[in-house]
Formats: C-alpha cells, structure tokens, sequence
C-alpha cells in the first residue's frame, strides 16, 4: 500500500500479495505510464490462457489526450468525473467468434475477463493501478471507437495509473476512496455437490 | 519451471514470471493439496474485483475419491484420460442475477474469468498447475451436482495438482505436454480507433 492508506483486507490465509494488495482507485496521477509499463500490461494479458488457445481477447487503449477526450465519452458520468485524468484508457473487447469461423465462442467473455485480471495484476507488479468500469454507453463506444459489434462485444473499460490522492476527487467519491471488502470463503466455495 | 521441460516462450518485454510460466499441462501428481494450498488458491480468487463487488463466481470442488469420481464423469472422455489424476477438480459457476435481484448481470463470466486467473496465478506460487477446462457436458454436471441453471452457469472445470510426467499420458496427449504459444501483441492491442 501507499500514501499512508492503511489496506483493511484481512486475507483469510497467506496468498502473494498482488491479490489482495490490487484494488480500484478513482484518483489517478496524470503522470504517463513509460512504453515498457504499457507494453508489459498488455504482455501479462496475452498468456492468458483460452479455450482452445483462441485468444479472444482484443484492447483498445488510449493515451494521447485526443484518444483519452474520445474514450471517457462513453463512460456514465460518475465514472467520467475521475477516469478522465488517468493517463492510460482500455476497452477490453471479447470477439464473439472462434478464430476464422462462424462459431460462436461461448467462452470469450470469461476468457477475456482472465486476461483482464493479468492486466490488472500487471499493473500492480509495476506500482500502479487499473480500475475496470462497467458503466459506459456501449453503442456509444462502439459508434465512437469504430467496433463492430456484431464481431466483438465490449466488456469493460479500464483506467490505469498511479494512484493520486483522494482529496482531488468530488466528496462522494473521495469517501469511497480505499480497498473494499469480499464474502467470506465459505459463501463461494463448497466440497462436493452445491448445497446452495 | 520444473521437470527438465525447457520453456519456449520468449516475453515481449519483462513481466512477473506467474504469467509466462502458467501453462496448462495435462499430467498431473496424484499427490493431495494441504489444506493451505487450497485454501490459498480460492482466498486468492475471492480478492478479484467484479462489477459492483457482486463477486457472481463461485466454486465447488472436489478432494475426495468419490467427489473426484463425480467431477470427472461431465468431462468430455479426452479431458477425464488425464484430469481424474489430478487431486483437485473445481467446477467454476457464475450467479446469473446481481445478489438479491432478479436483474441479470452480464458482467458475470467476465468476473469469474477474472476469478480463475487469480486462482491459477496463485498456484504458480505454490509451486502447482492448474488447467481448465471447457469441454465438459454441462446439463450432465449440472444434474450430477445438482447446480441449478436457472440461476447459476457452468463455465469452466478446472483441475489442480503438481506436475507429472509426460510419459504418464496417453501417446497423442504426451505430445502436447509443453507450454502454448500466443499471437503477438500487435495482433490484440491497437491505439485509438478500432482498425480490424
């Protein structure tokens, strides 16, 4: 942890702490991540591993102030107000289809979501932080960013960068500002048949 | 990695080792996980962030014989040749609704893709390998462990344990038995505006 925040995450026993020392910040630093911090983002994501190797995934990053402006257009107000000053935006795409074929691939969102927690856990790994978003207009980002919605979905878009201080976020976001919590294990994980 | 296997995958750039040695291999140690070890691969999954920390993933399992007995029969025949030696069997499920709700959440297998990969990463760092599975029949899983479908999908089965041997495996799947390779970065990642 960092800038004197105390992490409040109690792990229920001794994981490596990328897990429980990754959460999503709204208050980014402006500051530019390097090529090389890019890059290794993207290469933790590419050995992701997929249903038959097929490498659904797709990212639409920016970081030029114009593709930035373009980016947070789709993004819901709330999540407009701190993503905007994040030097790194992504939209990670899942395409809807097994590689050269007309085949639905059913397993491209859950694959594209691993390579997704690479990416963030990456970034960790670096020193920084990457906050996925589900709150955007998605015809919009499509429309805007040109994607062929019929061929890839858009499941998330990403914010990454180092963590700034909560006092240049709005009150109401400023208060959120720290890890939150998880279920207990027991709640998720169950020996033998589901119990419910 | 471990077992003379010299891996050949070539990083593009420099990134934390769990993601360039995670690779799926087939032979697997009978030898059981303590319980810390499986502890710590779901305590690692439980940390990942999901849309509105709804946290959809959830896993069952399977140590015992005859709970090990009972995952393996839904694997497709190809998958139960090598996974029935694993020690652990998990099925990976996603809760379709937000909790509470009726409203479907469609950030579901996303979030339990992300889930999977921090569990997967996680047993890197214990020294195991875990590899998931698609091919499984899920209305058979589903009725064999009595998971109800109309509020939770089946998206992975995934089996856990220390490496074996390749000479342990069948002939055609022995041959398989090294890490994959991935399509370059250029082929996934682009700036700005989706070009195809």
């Amino acid at each position: 942890m960092s800038r004197g925040l105390v992490n409040p995450r109690t792990p229920e026993c001794e994981v490596n702490p990328l897990f429980s020392d990754r959460w999503s910040p709204r208050a980014f630093l402006s500051s530019p991540l390097t090529e090389a911090q890019r890059e290794a983002l993207f290469e933790a994501a590419r050995w992701t591993p997929s249903c038959y190797n097929d490498q659904p995934w797709f990212f639409l990053y920016a970081e030029s102030e114009a593709d930035r402006a373009l980016f947070v257009k789709p993004l819901v107000e709330k999540n407009r107000q701190w993503a905007k000053a994040a030097p790194l935006l992504i939209y990670v795409l899942a395409r809807r289809h097994f590689s050269g074929s007309e085949r639905e691939n059913r397993h491209a969102a859950f694959d594209a979501g691993a390579a997704w927690m690479a990416l963030a856990l990456q970034a960790r790994q670096l020193g920084l932080y990457a906050h996925a978003m589900a709150g955007f207009d998605r015809d919009l980002a499509a429309e805007l960013l040109k994607i062929p919605l019929d061929r890839y979905d858009i499941l998330a878009a990403v914010a990454v960068g180092e963590r700034g201080e909560a006092d240049q976020l709005p009150a109401d976001l400023a208060a959120l500002e720290k890890p939150n919590e998880r279920q207990a294990l027991p709640s998720v994980v169950q020996a033998g048949r589901f119990k419910g």
